[in-house]
């Protein structure tokens, strides 16, 4: 019999004391023998796969998808691997982020804890079963993971090695991670609704699933949302940088979220930068779309209109606009930014500190292509995604990201008098 | 004409980047000038208040709800003293959290900001106006302060008397601090579902609220909740502490949140202990209801019914329950609570640490009486509520929970090489 994913959620939260209760070492143990598992099962898991991509192929899925869904060698190695990285990482739980002594003599200690149940919803890429997994039980949360249908026999392939090593460790209950059986669309629905079983869903996916997150879920949510990033380049800014770090913000790879999708540039550059660095985005494919000063000082770009100030291409097209200044910048970016990730070139230290202060978006990249905005680039190993909204965590996520931080009192009896 | 809620929140949404960039000391002044401001409108706001609280008297409201409304000589000093109290805090704006370099030379610092617009539905207190109003604007937000229609005329006197002193102040836009001029249920939602103007909404106020604020909100809250807390005595425990810790943490305050609701006591001080501590807890007038055991033991205990575990009494009521070891003090909580504060007496130095790991709540006390779970006692100054969810801030909130942290990255140049 199938269970039902609100079934899966309360085997979670039944298992979420004793998981979090693991030691680092009973934890590391157990990844590294899922690990080890993964490689015994590589044939099983191959077969399942091979399945998996006949059947997208017979439905006819893009081919974007399927090569998402392909587990290659590399990616098959990649799935131990992931694991084995996040062994490395540092336990999050039990670090103490802060701490004081009341004149009473209570000292508070402020102390990293797992959440508990985290549930992440994610589409066809299998290698996000071993990362989510690794990651919410080094965290010391039990893991509730909705991979996609067209997934399914790969998933269910990789849960299975990860059971056997589970099965294991006794201290380790069998609901530490747990694949939702049935990858319907109902499924994720009940997982959005499984208040007081879920104490974290990300949802890893595309804006319908978003959208369907923002206005179904009553569980806690974080949003990896979209990225309609921005590079200004100051009248200050070293110009041998500011073109490279614009090539580099555009065409590393435009289908991400971290790519820039507008250009603002201060007007002392009209004429003396700007017609150059287009000239080389347009030698590598990008198709410029400009504000009317931009079109007159280099007339082969086409007319923006206000819609493009609003538009995530993840492709190679780009909005560039001059503006007057920083604050002009920061306003525009306020105005029409998803609070991802934006950049500055500028030498002029007043200026790039007033951006870094005033922008208001998850990093702010000062002399660096917003590019770096990653988990794996600011040193978290594995990241569980992009946040988009402010409470909780902005930006890349790791391994902090899935705790909550308690308030831990300790005293020799102090009782409290009414005022 | 009045505005809407809505217009509201879209005139503090375009002046949220000027109040990001205020000084503290520009805070500091306007918010010295507010405390001044509404001793010189005592008389305007005091008058308005007895409109206020005669109306109440007419419409028939309880005794307990005119009380909270009226202003005495004490409460109306301390609408000054407040605003005073948190220009004496330290501002949480521009404080770096953490930060490292990568390998790469970018230097990444994880900086606390505003959040922008935060909005509060509060109840009858008119100090709630004065203290909301100051800890928004030391922490960089506008507030919408969505007070109730009972305290309106109140509430529009002490307003009047912050906007006299905004007014003095060039760089500080009017919108940073607004009262919501429609105190109508309507607008308290209109303020839930201000997606995209309203970067916090905390909800103030009894059961009914918080309900429909998890019902209907689309924009981010923290959610200030029920308090069934509770105290476990161990049998290491030093009898006369637990005792003490025990009548406190019950009569001190019986209706606020961080008043136990069950006493959790180890097998072995059933007959040693009990008998005499809860004579002493009749005699402040305490009605216990008792498990099975407790009532051998005690018989003027009442029989406690599975529901009792779960009742926030808020009143003189105290359920009492013998367990087995502090694990299954731990599991009671964890199936009975609602995360918001709980207490431990043991002398057990391993029991005392086993508690405070695996208790999953806002706050633990450990030898100290939960009552201390309160913004004031834990050093906040002044405090915005009491979180009982896990994501952003757990437990007391002060300045703090009112900021984001933001990624903000120094670099040289570098540009992402893709792998």
């Amino acid at each position: 019999m199938t269970m039902t994913a609100t079934q899966t959620c309360e085997a979670a939260a039944a298992a979420a004391t004793a998981v979090a209760a693991l030691s680092t070492r009973q934890k590391d143990l157990v990844l590294l023998d899922m690990a080890a598992a993964i490689e015994q099962h590589r044939d099983a898991i191959l077969e399942a796969n091979r399945q998996d991509v006949a059947e997208a192929r017979r439905s006819g899925v893009s081919a974007t998808l399927v090569d998402r869904l392909t587990l290659t060698d590399r990616r098959m190695a990649g799935l131990a691997a992931t694991i084995r990285t996040v062994v490395a990482l540092p336990d999050p739980v039990g670090q103490v982020t802060g701490g004081w002594t009341r004149p009473n003599g209570l000292l508070i200690e402020r102390v990293r804890e797992p959440l508990g149940v985290v549930a992440v919803i994610y589409e066809a890429r299998p290698n996000v079963t071993a990362e989510v997994a690794a990651l919410c039980l080094k965290s010391g949360n039990c893991a509730v993971l909705r991979g996609s249908s067209i997934a399914a026999a790969t998933n269910r392939a990789i849960m299975t090695a990860l059971d056997t090593a589970i099965a294991r460790h006794p201290a380790v209950p069998a609901a530490a991670v747990q694949l939702v059986e049935d990858p319907s669309r109902a499924s994720a629905t009940e997982l959005m609704r499984a208040k007081g079983l879920v104490d974290l869903l990300v949802p890893r996916g595309g804006p319908a699933l978003i959208e369907s997150v923002e206005r179904d879920a009553t569980v806690p949510t974080v949003i990896d949302g979209a990225g309609n990033c921005h590079l200004y380049i100051d009248a200050s800014a070293d110009r041998d940088m500011a073109t490279a770090v614009t090539i580099n913000a555009k065409t590393s790879r435009p289908s991400v979220c971290n790519a820039i999708e507008t250009l603002l540039v201060h007007r002392e550059l009209v004429t003396d930068w700007l017609p150059g660095v287009l000239d080389e985005l347009t030698a590598a494919g990008v198709e410029i779309r400009g504000s009317a000063e931009v079109c007159d000082a280099w007339p082969k770009a086409l007319a923006a209109t206000e819609e493009d100030w609003d538009t995530e291409y993840l492709d190679l097209v780009l909005a560039v606009r001059v503006v007057d200044d920083v604050d002009a910048a920061i306003g525009h970016i306020r105005r029409h930014g998803t609070a991802n990730a934006e950049g500055i070139v500028a030498r002029d230290i007043d200026v790039a500190r007033r951006f870094a202060r005033l922008v208001d978006s998850g990093s702010v990249f000062v002399n660096a292509s917003p590019r770096y905005s990653d988990g794996g680039e600011f040193g978290y190993g594995v990241e569980i995604g992009v946040s988009t909204q402010k409470l909780h965590v902005r930006g890349p996520m790791g391994l902090e990201a899935l705790t909550t931080v308690k308030n831990v009192v300790w005293g020799s009896g102090q009782t409290r008098t009414v005022a």
